[in-house]
């Protein structure tokens, strides 16, 4: 996809001033891996570094959408601007993204101080380690206070891109992966906030209690936060003020103790390997193809083995 | 981690005979990234290509291991041997493998013709990507005549270790992550066959009507595998003899094809590309180690773009 440089100039403009088309189309150009980017990131790098970011994870089925649309509600009666970001791979079952942005969008249409889109990155190179941080960047150069991150399924990639946001919220459900489920899939660790959702549930105390004992376990520091565990009905909006409360004192705290920036120059030094690492592969892309492919065969005979095969990519690159 | 070299021409002499100690050393190693790998994977490389690798994947909670513990059973029943090969990202919250592998060998603890492990790779550099395949080369050239992944989560990098497998097994339950959740979470293309777990619960029909019809969506050539649906109950072994029937009229016309061995020269392509990425990463850590943290600290200050710092990394390297 070719950018003409005025349209890209002219697009970074509105994003600055918050225009949800442009950051729409930004977006657009991040899912694509426009090369446009490196300049678009340029321009953008000095409105930057303002918004916080607000990981949400957990198993398919427990509510992150609803709770990311109860959690934007509540941010909007606080005065807040909120985008959400929902790093959704996408699937040729639905050519596009599922989770329903119009309809989710819907209640906010008419309120320029939300914005809720979807990215879907599979196939990208790179893939969401390279396209989330930016799409962060470009919803905070557009001025949001606030911007929620939601990742569709739980696994690596996931909680990387989880544990990149300022406050990582962690949702479980009573009855559809339970505690030890969370703690199989490794989310327990990355967790500064738990939320119990759909605590009507039957089981909901009981997986209040195993998460606490839970947390009760894990080594911790005297001057460490001791992650709360807040029990909500997202789709009632109930326990959502108390989730914000939590998030506000997690928030200070990160912020007295100094770790809200050492965790904001590790997210940057991430960011700053993935693009690397990214560029990396694409030149064995660009120089490498008819060569691997051989190597390739060669390792599926068991002619050669993955290491020797790599050694001969990268010296040759 | 310092390895003799008398050791593991030992350990690799002991794995090519199918000793099961030795096996679990190796793959340790493999977890650990022992600086022996390339050594050992040369060493083994004329005996692998002949296990058929089997990925089974799913929500947490959809009854992955009961399924994996349930078709060991059935294959040996059919004279073959078994490996299961959990790929499990390790947590602080339990000090390494939570699958309970003890629990589970203990009914085939006699029988040297299986075996079960778990591999934790979290933090690993080059991960999950590096080590899967690495561990199956190992259970490969032990002489396993089918290899069982099974995964954790569902994510980005889990479905790629599912798609390295020559099947993919596709798991879903009634209630705990419907159709349309599994479809957001991307896993549904890449089963080559999909299994209804617990198709005694309610919602069990509603689910694969659901999957039938999204299979039905699917773009698919005249002569494509048309991935059919399995309903089982796994903790009473139902269904099971009817999965393992689907898996080998999948095979037979994988193979049929010529499918299969485009597979594994796909499967050897990454393999290669992943380690020549692993090197590549830990050649950043090696060199860049300081001037990367400078860098990352302008970019969270705004005072470079993620971009450039790139560059310089690369450059520098």
């Amino acid at each position: 996809m070719s950018v003409d440089r005025d349209e890209v100039r002219d697009v970074v403009a509105e994003v600055r001033l918050g225009k949800p088309r442009a950051l729409g189309r930004l977006i657009s150009w991040i899912e694509n891996a426009s090369p446009a980017l490196p300049m678009i990131m340029k321009e953008l790098a000095p409105d930057t570094g303002r918004a916080h970011v607000i990981g949400l994870t957990g198993a398919p089925g427990v509510g992150k959408s609803t709770t990311a649309t109860s959690l934007v509600r509540a941010f909007r009666l606080r005065g807040q601007r909120v985008g959400v970001l929902a790093v959704d791979p996408s699937s040729p079952f639905s050519g596009g993204a599922l989770l329903g942005d119009r309809v989710r969008m819907q209640e906010h249409a008419l309120d320029p101080d939300v914005y809720i889109r979807s990215m879907a990155t599979r196939g990208h190179l790179g893939g969401l380690a390279v396209a989330t941080p930016q799409a962060l960047r470009a919803f905070d150069a557009a001025g949001f206070d606030t911007v929620i991150v939601e990742t569709v399924g739980v696994g690596q990639s996931e909680l990387e891109v989880a544990e990149t946001a300022d406050t990582v919220l962690v949702l479980l459900a009573p009855g559809m992966g339970d505690g030890i489920q969370a703690a199989k899939a490794g989310i327990l660790e990355i967790g500064d906030i738990f939320v119990v959702n759909k605590s009507d549930r039957d089981g909901a105390h009981a997986l209040v209690r195993e998460l606490r004992s839970m947390i009760a376990l894990a080594e911790r520091g005297p001057h460490d936060w001791k992650p709360p565990i807040v029990s909500t009905i997202a789709y009632q909006d109930r326990g959502i003020e108390d989730l914000l409360d939590a998030v506000e004192r997690f928030r200070a705290s990160q912020v007295a103790t100094g770790r809200a920036k050492a965790r904001r120059v590790a997210r940057a030094r991430r960011e700053v390997e993935n693009i690397a690492l990214a560029k990396v592969r694409a030149e064995f892309r660009l120089n490498g193809e008819a060569g691997l492919d051989d190597l390739a065969e060669a390792v599926s005979r068991g002619e050669l083995d993955p290491y020797a095969a790599a050694d001969r990519v990268v010296v040759g690159s």
